[in-house]
């Protein structure tokens, strides 16, 4: 193991950290909260020191694929940890185990909360808790890239950019991943400004717009109101929000090839139309399902609702317009089997991921096949080209290796004793990135009633599902940290 | 599709299955039961006259993987339609969809019923009922190729035995099937004849004896007192039916391996450690999670009860001697781990089988290390063999039918709107062909209240399940029904 250069990139991704600390300080003296200022000034030198330090480190020799994982997993706990600095410093939350909960919630974009009352807090700390969710969506590393000229050649950075990219197999869209890493910022910034505006003209006021924007283009969910997104019950704003959680769960190479002007092969990618096939789908049916109980609301209204609970929870956000844990079991299994399959690789939304579904499904139907006719060769094929055995082997691992993490948490939180609906779910929405479950965890509920042990639980099960399992199984295996493996 | 072979073997099946029918008329008749005994009589004249035209049928040509996968499915499927004949005809259940679920449930030794009142059924059908359970446990194809001299070669039978028997890659005990296949009925009739006596020892009435050894051979949970085992108090009795589940739930290829004196082999095999020690560790932990409700009972019964609920989940029997629906989350939580889990590969018991989560669990192994040696060959073993690239390629195209299954039923049965807990682990329940589940469908509840959509689409998931998904699965993929796959 290279721990140089592994603490040369934490030390870089807590400089990074502490820049985007400033805006949160701005905010929370241009809104007059010396409370919270004083909280981001003090979080802002100790990350900052810290930062300089670790990254005058001289890297020797090179990093391979292990180091990269490594550096993902240990920069994402790393910042976690200093960026609920200013939840602790500042009050708004009194039990550092609690900020940390909120803090890694926010980064790894699932937007549960053990708050209560959100409303009260100061400025600057509800802009910080929302724009965790937009750099954790993208990922620290990839915008580390983006701006740093780092190390020698591209081979060590593509590890970094693999562990914290989502999907079986991320992919570089550009020749050098500086371009790639530039690109998919580029694209991030603009939809999250052009989302800030149409709120804006919608009526939302701008630290609304701003601090929603930044939690549906991480695919997030913490919102600002104790009524989540149903606090702005204008059909517009709720429809912009929901269009855009979409949009954010889509594919970002998909954007690059509309800019190429590439629009067949945006036509033609599986993954695209599984996605929006799935989300029209669930819109529909549970659109119906609940229609009884709009009657007063009227079938606009239903299907309103329908598509923005789809929308948010299929792209793991976990905003709310409407309390589905009040729906019929129809409707509430379909959200709840959506929390598993998530959004789209390469998106900042989370869950196993439209892609690896469908790898997974062409797998079984190659199997099949090869039962029918166990002589011939069977090949699946993807967007026109066949899948390879690696990819195939390596997403059906992630599926078990997603199981055990499932299993070994449900029967941890199940410790408390909280009903089974409870226990289940809330491992499903922590470690699918989405927020809410059902029961007690549903739309109008919190984590606030956890033990300390189900908290600590939940919150490693979010950083295994943004970070895809296995940088953080990794940092559990003993294997990983010998000399050589 | 080479049609006059399935529907030869189909013919046959039939005849197997009309013969043994004979000892159940003969209970009605001894018992003085003449509803049950027409019923009977009526039923074997129509099964045996079928039987008999089908298997006169000359076979043309030779069959293949795919009609070894239709005839088993076409046949378990036939076998239930005039297995539930009795039933209907004695009129002991009403309605035919109730008495197609309990046959079902009895050959894919489920064990989940529709009845709310058993002790007031005739003898003959409890008989019959039980008896289900047996014939369906270790395979009625199995017993056929025991018995009769099939077609040329082993080639085409071998497709039958692979079909029908469960686990990751069924193979041969001893050079050809047939000996193979009378070896595996040698043994389960010797632990089936020693368990009723062991049961006659401690008391248990001669019928109660047959009929629970039955259902326990099978690992099949059709209990024939409105209470289960509970209705036998003395722990002797219970005790031995808790071990007795635990012994059909092992690889009967190991208790050929013992006979042989082959202890070593026995003693390194994977799944067997594997699956004692799991059963082990679940009987622990429930024990100490309980003990708070075992004040007045003692520890001792505590721990009796873990074990014999344990060990009726994990072989997927079903039978119960406590309301584990009462118990804290943790212990019904582990017992629906359990109850996907299953037994071992070569049992009579279901679920995904402790030999596939072995392979599961190695590929993942195997993944990781790939992942931090990406230009290393890594080789994924098992009993000091290493595993075939093919064998995990199938295992893990299993997990993902089996999901796909598990999500579809439970949509499908969420739309009788009972709560979650019901609708979920009846599934469960059923696929794995356990029989209770939780919440209505718990060791003291029922499937009566199902709609007759759920209680079709939950006889399906019995038979998925008890033929491992693929046999069924394929039925309903049209290329299977080609001339030319």
């Amino acid at each position: 193991m290279n721990y140089r250069a592994v603490l040369r990139y934490l030390g870089q991704v807590l400089n990074i950290e502490a820049l985007f600390m400033i805006p949160a300080l701005l905010i929370s003296v241009g809104y007059g909260e010396p409370g919270g200022a004083k909280a981001f000034l003090l979080t802002i030198a100790v990350t900052f020191v810290l930062g300089v330090l670790l990254s005058h480190l001289r890297i020797r020799g090179n990093i391979y694929a292990r180091e990269g994982f490594v550096t993902v997993a240990l920069s994402w706990i790393a910042m976690s940890f200093f960026g609920a600095l200013p939840f602790y410093f500042s009050g708004a939350i009194p039990s550092f185990v609690d900020c940390w909960f909120e803090t890694v919630s926010g980064f790894t974009t699932t937007g549960a909360s053990i708050l209560t009352e959100i409303e009260s807090l100061p400025r600057g700390i509800l802009y910080w808790r929302s724009f965790t969710h937009w750099l954790g969506g993208m990922g620290v590393l990839v915008f580390l890239l983006a701006i740093v000229p780092l190390a020698r050649g591209n081979g060590d950075t593509l590890h970094l950019l693999r562990a914290e990219s989502p999907g079986p197999a991320p992919g570089k869209m550009t020749p050098t991943i500086r371009q790639t890493s530039r690109a998919l910022y580029g694209i991030y910034i603009f939809l999250t400004v052009l989302e800030t505006a149409l709120l804006l003209l919608g009526g939302m006021p701008l630290f609304d717009s701003v601090t929603n924007a930044l939690a549906t283009a991480g695919t997030g969910g913490f919102a600002i109101k104790n009524a989540s997104i149903a606090a702005y019950t204008s059909p517009y704003l709720q429809g912009v929000i929901a269009v855009f959680m979409m949009l954010f769960g889509v594919n970002f190479n998909l954007y690059y090839l509309l800019l190429l002007r590439n629009f067949r092969s945006v036509w033609k990618n599986e993954e695209l139309r599984t996605y929006l096939g799935l989300m029209l789908c669930a819109t529909i049916v549970i659109g119906i399902d609940i229609l009884p109980l709009y009657q007063e609301a009227g079938t606009g209204k239903a299907f309103l609702d329908s598509f923005f609970q789809v929308s948010s929870i299929m792209t793991t956000t976990g905003f709310a317009t409407a309390d589905f844990n009040l729906w019929p079991q129809l409707s509430r299994l379909i959200l709840v089997l959506l929390m598993f399959f998530g959004a789209s690789a390469g998106s900042t939304g989370g869950g196993i991921k439209i892609s690896r579904l469908l790898i997974l499904g062409k797998h079984m139907k190659r199997e099949m096949l090869t039962m029918l006719r166990p002589r011939s060769v069977h090949i699946a094929r993807m967007d026109g080209k066949s899948l390879e055995e690696d990819t195939i082997r390596g997403t059906t691992a992630f599926l078990v290796a997603y199981c055990v993490i499932c299993m070994l948490s449900m029967l941890l939180v199940s410790l408390d004793e909280f009903s089974m609906e409870t226990t289940v779910t809330s491992v499903i929405a922590c470690l699918n990135n989405i927020g809410p479950g059902l029961d007690m965890v549903g739309p109008t509920g919190n984590y606030s009633q956890f033990s300390l042990i189900s908290k600590l639980i939940l919150s490693l099960d979010m950083l295994f599902g943004r970070l895809e399992i296995f940088p953080m199984l990794l940092l559990f295996y003993p294997r990983a940290w010998k000399k050589r493996v």
